[in-house]
């Protein structure tokens, strides 16, 4: 063995920034589109969660302009009409990692982890070495500054800091950022997709943008109707944990008893539901302080809430983009032969966490993806209504859609039909696989209730197709038919020796066109998927 | 416009160990069955890289004791005869997210990040209210303490200290901890085909493993060679951004130039080199002190670089598991008809980061992954020798296999056949695509050298699977002469007058054998792969 003196006089702590500067492939800065996409995804999510917040429509301008001479370098500015930012935040909203107002809230929201946009001032440092500008306009005054971050101590440096006074009362931020090492593509991982695609989930919002190739593209307003502000939930019991449980406790230095504390800082527990759990739970002293909770009381406390039954979390905390807006969005973009919207009741994960899924299929048209001379079917990934580009194939979204036995539904193929399956998950913690927030993970009760979902709507197209297929059908008999009009009508024009042929024939057209017009499609009986499919609904009062 | 007052009353900070709390799937703390094999991995690869940092034969010892009473309890305690902590960093190491020793080195390790232990013992904690309980044996002091973290602050809290003297010179590291949510499977995912890999990948390492059930399995150290130890290398100029040099030259309050500079913190940098620089970055004074280098001169720099000829980087520093190993244990393992393995040259991506490919095919007898009745195609991931169970399909490893056109090689469905492909992929620097380490990133340059390694394998596969189909053609002719011998045997006979039918019979079945035998299996001349394979081989001077 050899001296281990060196070894641990290497030891050394540090900061998180530190730790994203060297992994910021896990930020989703890795390849040049990407990096691009993720600058954008960071900074329009921030724009879009602050308007809701303030109870704002967004006016959003996101603009890309290339660096003339450097290749890869762009700028990027985004400009909201939102809340702005305090003097007092505004370098720590932009340059500190870990540090916002979203990361210990339990209400959905887009951004949720207080990195993004610092990330994104991060990767303009390693990038070009400058600063991102700031300008955000709140409460009468305008302040204007560039920040970057000490990536050794991960704390804000504030430069060039201008403060004026603004006349009248005006609001919104706008951050203007150079980046190296990023490419602009007019592909379905790039800038310009990205943006469509939050205009179709979020039609209470008008998005300008304006690429690097001057060309401008306006996505309006469809809704005047501000989504209802995102409520901040209190948990459900059947969601704690252990460690939840003794957290919350230790906190609560105002809740004077147990039981008091169950009934303030959790969702559904009345007092009767106290009684039960103190029948249950008799090892637990429900008159003691909470600060004073122990593990194995907590521990008795969560077996007991396990064992009676509850009503569900509340769900008015989840927003859908809603059925309306999800077909109008498809159609228009897809103009599909078939297109089927079903919003599904909210479910919960970890035993208590609510999320409710979205879903959309659309068949033919420009659906599916254009790959060679096919379309292959497509998924399209939403989380709380901010588009998911990127790591596809590590999402859970994609695991379920995958996971259909397609062929069941009329589907060969799910890689060679012109199929986009749209879905949007909707939670107050949506389970992201990493920090770059682009795939969804693979909690057991989401893919089940994703699987559910599409397996619901792929009833439904089972059924178009199953129909065209015996239109066609019916079309071919038809062909065949019509093919001996023409003979027959001449054959018993001679036999008959009376009527013109001509004139047979027209008869005979009409008559066949009459028999098959009144065979209207009817609602197929036939079931392809003769194994029932199992639905776990959560119901109140049966969880 | 609603009061924002209220919201940016919220603004907080948050520290590393709360954010990964919140996100423990980053850490690989997702499903019960993954959550155990993280702990085991985290701690296993410590051991692993402690022994080979201090030049010790590593003994580890991984027993795994469930809760008699509660379920999905474990204990988990590992025993190592590594260098053990010194009392001023164990707290650290253990109870405190990024710190640690091999965070800022360049050199090939199994952990680079300083979280993985201190995250297991987040995981106990969270699922237990238990501190984990270390005992350190470091220069003739055996350390015994229980740790946990604050996770407001990121800081260990250590109770119970019990400092003893040890009369004889002893080292090791014992980390006992209880968790929760966890499950123990024998499953491919599960903790014991977990080590099974590790001991393939580490034949110098003897390791001891007690399942719940009481099953105690040795996994024997198969070479007395501890592996060289992983030098730390300078970076390569290829691999440095404007940013990197800022950042180094900033910090470099040694050098009195430029030119020194350059020569004394990078690789392959001569004196002539800095000449060659010096004549095409003009606008760069190699003359000033490193720390006073701008942002645009060091652009100038980067550019230059880039512009001239350059040794490609050492790779001494890549320390592959070797042909041998592989070929045994594989062998061992799979028992396969068929198996390739083939190390591959160096190779560097982004740049100058040097990685290197070692790979195997395996077909036949054990190999693949047994689903239903059929063995499907299988890929065994290891980084730096540590294998990667989960996260399969973001994988860049993944990505690579299965873009393969597997039936040029004569495969007609990776999906279907009894085929194990292994990877190990070796580099002072792994880009994981998360904390939890168990995917790497889609670098381009790494996708596509797995790509040619795996078709470089899969070509002589290729011809031994189509040395099969030859040997099956041939015993099909065979069969079908010998069913005619008998009756022409007979007819021999009594044409000729002469022979017995037998003693005819035998005499050719001794001419057809001879016949067959002599027609030895040829090297098969057809390439079924028209497309000649492009190889980008990194040769020295003429990156």
């Amino acid at each position: 063995m050899v001296s281990t003196e060196k070894i641990f006089s290497e030891f050394k702590e540090h900061s998180v920034a530190e730790f994203f500067k060297k992994n910021k492939q896990m930020l989703g800065f890795s390849g040049k589109i990407r990096s691009l996409t993720t600058i954008v995804h960071e900074y329009v999510t921030n724009s879009l969660d602050a308007c809701e917040e303030a109870r704002i429509l967004p006016d959003i301008k996101v603009e890309i302009f290339s660096s003339s001479d450097k290749e890869g370098v762009y700028k990027v500015r985004v400009e909201d009409n939102g809340p702005g930012i305090p003097k007092q935040h505004l370098g720590k909203a932009l340059g500190m990692m870990l540090a916002g107002t979203k990361f210990h809230r339990y209400a959905q929201q887009r951004g949720q982890q207080g990195i993004g946009a610092s990330g994104c001032t991060m990767y303009a440092q390693l990038t070009t070495g400058k600063p991102i500008l700031a300008v955000s306009r709140y409460d009468k005054k305008k302040i204007t500054c560039n920040i970057s971050i000490d990536f050794k101590t991960n704390r804000p440096n504030m430069e060039n800091m201008v403060e004026e006074d603004l006349s009248e009362e005006a609001h919104g931020l706008v951050i203007e950022g150079e980046f190296g090492e990023c490419k602009y593509d007019k592909s379905s991982y790039g800038v310009f997709e990205y943006i469509k695609r939050t205009a179709l989930a979020n039609p209470h919002a008008n998005i300008l943008f304006v690429g690097p190739d001057g060309q401008s593209v306006t996505f309006p307003r469809s809704s005047e109707e501000i989504p209802p502000k995102p409520k901040e939930v209190l948990p459900h019991p059947l969601g704690l944990s252990t460690y939840d449980i003794i957290d919350y406790a230790h906190r609560d230095t105002q809740s004077t008893r147990i039981s008091s504390f169950l009934q303030s800082r959790f969702s559904r527990v009345s007092s009767s539901k106290v009684k039960e759990l103190e029948a249950i739970a008799k090892g637990v002293d429900f008159k003691k302080k909470p600060t004073e909770l122990e593990w194995a009381e907590a521990e008795e406390l969560v077996n007991a809430i396990k064992s009676v039954k509850w009503i569900a979390p509340a769900t008015d905390s989840l927003i859908p983009i809603g059925k309306a807006q999800i077909e109008k969005s498809l159609k228009n973009i897809l103009n599909p032969q078939f297109l089927v919207v079903s919003e599904r009741s909210p479910k919960i994960y970890r035993g208590g966490v609510p999320f409710l899924v979205e879903i959309a299929l659309a068949y033919g048209g420009d659906a599916g993806r254009q790959s060679g001379d096919i379309r292959e079917g497509d998924i399209i990934r939403y989380a709380n209504r901010a588009p998911l580009v990127f790591d596809s194939a590590g999402c859970a979204i994609t695991k379920a859609v995958k996971e259909i036995d397609w062929r069941r539904y009329g589907i060969r193929d799910f890689d060679q039909e012109p199929l986009t399956v749209f879905i949007n998950l909707v939670s107050v913690h949506v389970p992201y696989t990493g920090a770059g927030k682009q795939a969804i993970a693979e909690e057991e009760e989401i893919v089940s209730e994703i699987k559910n979902a599409v397996m619901e709507t792929a009833r439904q197209l089972q059924k178009y197709l199953h129909g065209l297929i015996r239109e066609s059908e019916k079309s071919g008999r038809k062909k065949a038919i019509m093919r001996y009009v023409s003979q027959l009508a001449l054959d018993l024009a001679e036999l008959s020796g009376e009527a013109s042929a001509n004139e047979l024939e027209k008869r005979m057209i009409k008559l066949i066109e009459e028999k098959f017009s009144s065979l209207t499609i009817e609602e197929d009986s036939e079931e392809y998927d003769d194994e029932p499919v199992k639905e776990e609904e959560a119901k109140e009062e049966d969880l």
